[in-house]
């Protein structure tokens, strides 16, 4: 049985699914029950990396998805519109889909599953999270046995590439995003990346997976890495720790009882990451996300957020996962019921705590004049919210104005606001200028 | 629908297999969907952690594997017989296995799998390697679509955890396997892990995986950790390298050409690994296992190598797998082609490569007389058989003894060790108490 694909878009990541199905020789002898069928471009005359029969391009992507013959779309334009029409045209279509595109699975994911499940057809998106890292099938079937506490990942290769480089270097964010847009690292606009806003996207897909509900992207907080500075990277250094760029999803816990609670963490921020922390070494462009569940512990999976090649992988193998499901079905698909560790059945939304109810540890970098009584009133000003001190540090004094570092211990995010208005308010606080999250 | 599961064996991993299938809520939904019919003990009367109504249980294991209305045989016993002829004995049966048992599989895979192919059902296995990590459905599925040219792992949690210890106490190989042994970290005979004949097993399998073809254990070449002392460890630290049990399976190159050849090297020794390798971070019980491939690049999977619920969520996620891919179908499972995905199809052995034509870097460390020329003895000695050294160390002098170590450069396997057995004959080098790998 041949499974025919239409492929919508033929850039990077088209390109790499389209040389690993031209070129099946020692991979998964499945590869070779593909046909790449139809393939939507913009430009017929635009020379390409590969070779492939001019009439299987059109410019008429609404033609592939309507194309009776066509069994499989695979979405790789990106964007939000034309893929979602496209997307949703596909599955009335009765196609089942494979997509990269984590923006529109963010945003119109309820549209996009419930139409799916109407329809009787797959909609799969390993590539839409951690590049080739396989992920979204672990999360959806071997740890779905598992009760989900947490996932937290680095799924930004952009923000990753550049606090390594940071890290390393000394460097301020500045520079090196200028050298990163140079290298090809980060975009000309790196506002999707560096406000935390495609990390956003992503973590609100592997929640919606991993606790089984929907979630709604706005329920995400999201603060990016414009203002994590080189001396932060170095005092969190002297203190133990790394910044990353965490996605975080959790479930909330009773500060009380420690009991778990049907109510779900969502946010994305620079972090402090113990050293000895699994996602602390993670560098460069890598990305890697950290499940934990019972009854399994922590299980980590790390390898690269991006590129052609991963991405491609990724998309292949959801392909493979459609063709492999068909070719143990003896009659049409439409007629078969689901796989339900391949569909995604959830239909209520998940809820999520506000960032005001949320505990934490916290990173503060004060600026103050007269250091000799400034502790003493910055201890007060925190014990008056309830906000209990880890760790103080003085560690720098320029003329007249003394650093100071604290670490809080775990504190719920409205009492540290709180305390933290009151200190601005001081004389002699000259500047807060960094305030950040401890893992 | 409900899917019968026959549970043989009711030990740890059995416990918490029983664990997790008695408290769905907040897994996946299908856990609902598994009953567990019947549990086969060695006593009936033996108090336990889970209560499961006395007539599930029987010592009859036979009785469970030819029980017409189990669907599944969840196989826990460990060990060869009779687990091998219980699982061949199911299968006939036309029943789907679970199996967390890697000594089984790594030796009769073979007459399993071939079974299991005639009879038309399914034989899982994530369980048997890397505990809770998923991997081998990652291998099968989501990176099958790449050319693998390299499995890399750290799989057996009980010399991780005494080298992570040597590492940082800088103790030595016997107190600290007591020490385990005492801590229930390490067996009262420690042999299947110390000595490598564990994670040959796992190797073996994983391998078998990533190349689709059918491996001989005993082409495996195994080397344990017993040798390896504490100096060993000092000396690598300052080199830059940790000392880890690697189990590989590489596609082997063209030493000329560096192109893919058809042969695997497959082998388990203490390797050094350089600090800023994935690899080298693995430590105490944990488990890793990385994949290299085209066009995926390097791909880690990390967590619990062992334990009960780790173990016992891979067993589960296997059982749900296997409902999944039922429920899907609308007719019976017997009639139905499987799915190529689950299958283990391939039915040629792969060719492995023998040891002594395997390129590797090597560290030796020497024990020497007459420290002013025997370096330049070493150098000559070394040259004669085309073994070219990256850096000699003479570390330590004590009274007319001085220590060598050498780091060699990339050199054939029968190559080095020529010149190991003609250094060993000069009269000025005392003792080679250390010849290690390097990654």
């Amino acid at each position: 049985m041949t499974v025919k694909v239409g492929l919508l878009g033929l850039g990077t990541v088209g390109i790499g699914t389209a040389k690993i199905l031209l070129d099946p020789a020692e991979r998964h002898p499945l590869v070779k029950a593909v046909e790449i069928y139809r393939v939507g471009v913009r430009s017929l005359d635009k020379p390409r990396a590969i070779e492939l029969p001019r009439d299987r391009l059109t410019t008429d992507l609404q033609a592939i998805v309507t194309d009776p013959n066509v069994d499989v779309v695979v979405e790789l334009i990106g964007g939000l519109e034309p893929a979602r029409s496209l997307i949703l045209e596909a599955i009335r279509q009765g196609k089942h889909v494979v997509t990269a595109n984590k923006a529109v699975i963010a945003r119109y994911g309820d549209e996009i599953f419930t139409a799916a499940n109407e329809a009787g057809v797959y909609v799969l998106l390993e590539a839409a999270v951690g590049g080739g890292i396989p992920v979204i099938q672990p999360l959806k079937q071997a740890l779905g046995v598992n009760r989900i506490q947490a996932v937290t990942g680095i799924v930004n290769g952009t923000t990753n590439y550049i606090l390594t480089r940071m890290q390393e270097e000394g460097g301020d964010f500045e520079a090196i995003l200028a050298d990163a847009q140079k290298l090809g690292y980060a975009e000309a606009d790196p506002t999707a990346d560096v406000d935390g806003l495609d990390a956003a996207d992503k973590i609100a897909i592997l929640a919606s997976l991993a606790f089984g509900g929907r979630i709604k992207l706005e329920d995400v907080f999201c603060e990016g890495i414009r203002h994590v500075s080189a001396s932060d990277i170095a005092y969190a250094d002297r203190l133990g720790f790394v910044i990353k760029l965490l996605a975080i999803a959790r479930r909330d816990t009773c500060p009380m009882s420690n009991e778990a609670l049907e109510q779900l963490q969502l946010r994305v921020h620079p972090t402090l990451v113990p050293k000895h922390h699994p996602l602390a070494s993670v560098n460069d462009v890598y990305n890697a996300i950290l499940v934990e569940g019972d009854p399994i512990g922590q299980v980590m999976f790390f390898g690269p957020g991006a590129g052609e090649g991963p991405t491609a992988s990724a998309v292949v193998s959801d392909i493979l996962n459609i063709v492999g499901t068909l070719q143990s079905q003896s009659v049409a698909a439409a007629s078969e019921p689901q796989n339900p560790l391949l569909a995604c059945t959830h239909q209520h939304y998940c809820q999520v705590s506000p960032m005001a109810d949320i505990v934490s540890r916290f990173y503060v970098r004060l600026l103050a004049k007269d250091q000799a009584g400034v502790i003493g009133r910055i201890g007060t000003c925190f014990g008056n919210h309830e906000v209990s001190i880890e760790s103080v540090v003085q560690i720098d004094v320029h003329g007249e104005t003394a650093e100071v570092v604290v670490v809080t211990h775990e504190v719920k995010e409205s009492n540290f606001q709180a305390a933290l208005a009151e200190l601005r308010e001081f004389a002699n606080i000259q500047q807060v200028p960094s305030v950040l999250r401890v893992l």
